[in-house]
């Protein structure tokens, strides 16, 4: 498999996935993107599920100028201080849906930000919310989804609040 | 379309394209990739094209480390003057393809830099070689194909060497 279709593959499952959780989730409680990144699945979600409140979150942002949310759905900063921070003011318990695309090319950083971060989902997730990361979190009051069919194996881990 | 979508899209006309012109294209003569980039391109031809002799000129390198070719296969600097310094030392009519992946998000420069580029071209080319670009070129001494059924149309643009 060359590097292109390995770009394919990931983007493709990557939509799958979006997908089935548009139509999985309840039909209210805020959606959650945790990393901007260039907007892409941003504009997917909010394409996906359109008149829903979509939050993001990124470092800094650099996404094409069409995909970055207005006041005040984007939130700037370092996640450690901004996630706590939204969970204070919009309470916990109130997001459907958490997609983290996190990563960065470096697997050892990577796992331990999920470890850090993971604590700071579960508030967050209202019951039967579910959490789509881009790697694995260790969160007791979940269930994990990872193994279903529906989740491309080993690209995406997936997780829905107890 | 989403953006998601139509990264999706973009990557498997790339992909669809190069597959073809891998078999269309002489069994001799040089491969020509015009802006490494990540290296994925790069990667799927040396991959669809084993023993080939791939040169990749690029501005500045930032590809994954695997994708970026031994000495003397990578050309780093501006292509308006190795291009034309790679014709004089491998000789005119000894590419068999050139696959120009050179656009920027500004598309006034990408088509002022098309025009500049265009005459770079023909030179390098065999007779019956190929050039796909990301845009299209002003190429006298070339058919072009980019309405044929396996162009993706709009997306890519191909021209045959006469």
């Amino acid at each position: 498999m060359t590097r292109l279709d390995s770009a394919i593959r990931r983007l493709t499952a990557q939509r799958d996935l979006l997908d089935w959780a548009a139509c999985e989730i309840a039909p209210s409680g805020l959606i959650v993107e945790l990393g901007l990144g260039n907007g892409r699945t941003y504009d997917h979600l909010r394409q996906r599920l359109p008149g829903r409140e979509i939050y993001a979150f990124e470092r800094k942002v650099a996404a094409h100028p069409d995909c970055i949310p207005g006041d005040p759905y984007l939130i700037v900063g370092d996640i450690f201080e901004t996630l706590p921070a939204f969970t204070e003011r919009v309470g916990t318990g109130s997001v459907a849906l958490i997609h983290a695309d996190i990563g960065s090319g470096d697997e050892a950083s990577n796992a331990a930000v999920a470890r850090r971060m993971s604590p700071l989902f579960e508030p967050l997730l209202m019951p039967g919310g579910l959490l789509l990361g881009d790697r694995p979190f260790i969160l007791p009051g979940c269930k994990d989804l990872s193994d279903e069919a529906s989740v491309p194996k080993g690209r995406y881990f997936v997780y829905r609040r107890l």
